[in-house]
C-alpha cells in the first residue's frame, strides 16, 4: 500500500512544441500571425498594478457583457474560461455523465479522448468518411453526448448547418458541443441554431482569430439553463479563473470589428494562395476553411518532410497516428512566412529525389 | 429523458462579495492592502501586445524557476495554477481517489467539501477542539487523504510543525496537503518536512502576502513524483493555464524580498494592534497568525454587527453556519482602514445597547 495507489493515472495531451529559440517560422499551433487589436495595448498602458491586489470579478462581467453584445445573445448565455480548453474541460465534467459513450470523430482534436479519460467518461470514436467528412447517420446511435469541431481539426473541413441541425434533431437527450475554434476563417457559425436547440453548446476562442493565444480566453454560448449548470460546476472548481488584465483585454479586443475582419481577411487570402502553391508542389489536402491546411504528398513521406522543415527552423505539426501519419498540419502565417515555407518544401522535395 | 438527466449537479462555493461600488472598506476576502512589488509595473510597461498572439510556455518555466529559487527547491518540485484554488482542485482530482473518506476540519476553508462533491470524493469533517485546535489523534483513522490550512481559515490558528509531522508519520498511504495560503504572516512553513515525507504537498498563493489576488497565481511544492502526477492530470485538463503576462509578473514579484518583508511586516504589526483594539471592545478571538482575525462578541450578535458594518460600507465576512455563526472574519487592512472599523464597531455596540 502507498499513497501512489490512489493517484489518477492519465496519459496527458501533448501540446504543439513551443520552441524558445528565435528565428523560428512557427506554423505548428495555429496561432495568428498578426497582433491583437491595437486598443488592447492601451489597456496595458493604463493598468496600474495596485489593482492587482484585489480579486477579479468572479462573474467576469465586463468580458461576458462584451461577448454577449458582439454575438447578440444575453449575458446569461455566455460562459468564459482560461482558453477554450478550460471551457471544454468544464463542459465535459458538467454534461458528459451518462453511462453511454460520448461520440466524436476518429480524426479530430486530440484532447477529446484525454478529457474523457481524465474524467472517466466512456467514449466512442466515429470514423470519418474517406475524405474526412462527418456522416450524420453515425451520430444517431445511443450516446452520452457529442462533440466535434467545425471546421474540424486537424483537417480544416467545414460541415454545414444542415448537418449540425440533423445531429441535434436526432439527439434531444444529449448535449451537443460544437467547437468553433476556427469558425472565423470563412465558416458559418451554428449560433443561430441556439434558438431551436437547448442542448447545443457552441465554443469559441480568442487564441486563433483574435490573436490572443497568449492571454488564454475561451468562451461558450448556449441557452441560459445550460450555462447555469456550467457555471455551477465552474464555481465548484475555481471561482476566479479570469484575471483582471485578461478580463479588460478580452473586452477591449471585441471593440474593433474592422481590425478583426481585416486580419481574418488577410489570413483567408493567404490560405487560398497557399492552397494553390501547395497544389503546384503536388500536395493534396481537404478544402480548408480554417487557418491551417492539412496536406499530404502522394510521393513523399510526411514524417520526413516534417523533420526536414524543422531542421530549417520551420515548425509544422505532425502526428504519427493511424490515418493521419502521411499528413502535415500547416498553419497559415504571413505571406512572407509562407514564401519561405514553399522555398523550403521545394528544396526538400528535390533533395529527396536526388 | 432529457439531456438534463446527465448534468453534474452541485452546490457551488460562494466567494466573498466583490462589491463594485467605490468608497468601500473591503475587509472581507483577505486581500492585501498594499500594492504588489514595484518591479511588476515595469513588466506591464514593457510588455508588447504582439506577444499575445503566441501561446504561453505550457511548462510555465520562468515562473516555476523563480519559485524554485525562492523556496530553495528543484523546479521539478513546483506546480503552478490559476490561484491556489486551481492548484488544490487539481490536487483533489489527482490524489483523492480512494473509497475511504478524505479528512479535513469541520471549521475550515469552505471550498474543501465543494471540491469533494464535484469530484465525487467521499469526505469526513473532523471536529476541531473547542478552541479551534487540531487534535492529531483524530487524523489517525483510515482515510483517503488529508487537507487543512495552516494557519487555519477562517480561525487564523497556527499549528506546529510537530503536529503536522505527527499526522504525516501516521499517514504514509495518504497524500497530506497543507494549505499555507496565510503562512507568510508569522507562521512557519512546513516546507522543510518535504525532505522526509514524499506524501506531503504544500500549497501557497500570491493572493494574500504577495498582493496579487487579481492575477490568479497559486503554487504547490512537493516531491518530484507527486508533482509529476499532478502535472499529468493538469495536462489532461488544460495545457496552457498561465498566461504570458501572469508568468512574467509572477516571476518578477519574487525578485524583491525586501519589499515583501516590509509589506507582511506592516500587516503583522497592524494585526497585533487590531487584536488589542478588538479586545478593548470586548471581542474574543483565537490568536491569529494570518492576515485576518476571527472575532466574536459575547454580548452582541455577529450577524447584526455584520449587517450594520455593511450599511456603513465596511465589508467583513460572516457565515451563518453551525459553530461559527457568532464570528466575524475581519481582514487586516491598513491602519487607517482599521481605525474606521473600530469607530464603526464602537458606534454599533453603543447603538445596540441603547
Amino acid at each position: 500500500m502507498s499513497w501512489e495507489n490512489f493517484v489518477r493515472r492519465v496519459v496527458p495531451y501533448t501540446p504543439g512544441e513551443q520552441p524558445k529559440e528565435s528565428g523560428i517560422i512557427k506554423l505548428n499551433t495555429n496561432e495568428n500571425p498578426y497582433p491583437p487589436a491595437p486598443g488592447v495595448q492601451k489597456i496595458l498602458d493604463e493598468f496600474r498594478i495596485s489593482d492587482m491586489r484585489l480579486y477579479p470579478d468572479p462573474d467576469a462581467g465586463i468580458l461576458i457583457q462584451a461577448i454577449a453584445e458582439t454575438y447578440q445573445v444575453k449575458p446569461e448565455q455566455v460562459f468564459v474560461g482560461v482558453g477554450s480548453d478550460d471551457v471544454i474541460s468544464m463542459a465535459f465534467l458538467t454534461f458528459f455523465n451518462s453511462a453511454k459513450p460520448i461520440l466524436f470523430p476518429d480524426v479530430t482534436y486530440s484532447f477529446y479522448d484525454v478529457w474523457a479519460d481524465v474524467y472517466h467518461i466512456p467514449y466512442q470514436r466515429v470514423r470519418l468518411t474517406e475524405d474526412f467528412r462527418i456522416n450524420p447517420e453515425d451520430y444517431k446511435i445511443p450516446n452520452g453526448g457529442i462533440i466535434f469541431p467545425n471546421p474540424n481539426a486537424p483537417t480544416g473541413v467545414l460541415e454545414s448547418l444542415e448537418l449540425i441541425e440533423e445531429i441535434l434533431k436526432a439527439n434531444p437527450d444529449s448535449v451537443v458541443m460544437i467547437d468553433e475554434a476556427y469558425i472565423d476563417f470563412g465558416g458559418i457559425s451554428c449560433l443561430p441554431l441556439l434558438e431551436k436547440y437547448e442542448n447545443l453548446l457552441v465554443i469559441q476562442t480568442y487564441s486563433k482569430s483574435r490573436s490572443m493565444a497568449g492571454m488564454r480566453i475561451g468562451f461558450a454560448i448556449g441557452n441560459q439553463k445550460l450555462i447555469k449548470y456550467l457555471n455551477d460546476v465552474k464555481f465548484s472548481v475555481n471561482s476566479y479563473t479570469m484575471n483582471r488584465l485578461t478580463l479588460l483585454c478580452g473586452a477591449e479586443a471585441l471593440k474593433d470589428p474592422a481590425y478583426f475582419e481585416n486580419c481574418t481577411g488577410k489570413i483567408i487570402e493567404t490560405r487560398e494562395d497557399t492552397k494553390k502553391k501547395l497544389a503546384e508542389l503536388g500536395f493534396v489536402f481537404p478544402d480548408s476553411k480554417s487557418n491551417f491546411i492539412f496536406a499530404s504528398h502522394p510521393d513523399y513521406d510526411a514524417g520526413m518532410i516534417f523533420e526536414k522543415l524543422k531542421a530549417r527552423k520551420i515548425f509544422v505539426r505532425y502526428w504519427n497516428k493511424p490515418r493521419i501519419n502521411q499528413y502535415l498540419r500547416i498553419t497559415v502565417g504571413t505571406p512572407e512566412e509562407m514564401k519561405q515555407l514553399f522555398t523550403a518544401l521545394q528544396e526538400i522535395l528535390i533533395e529527396d529525389e536526388s
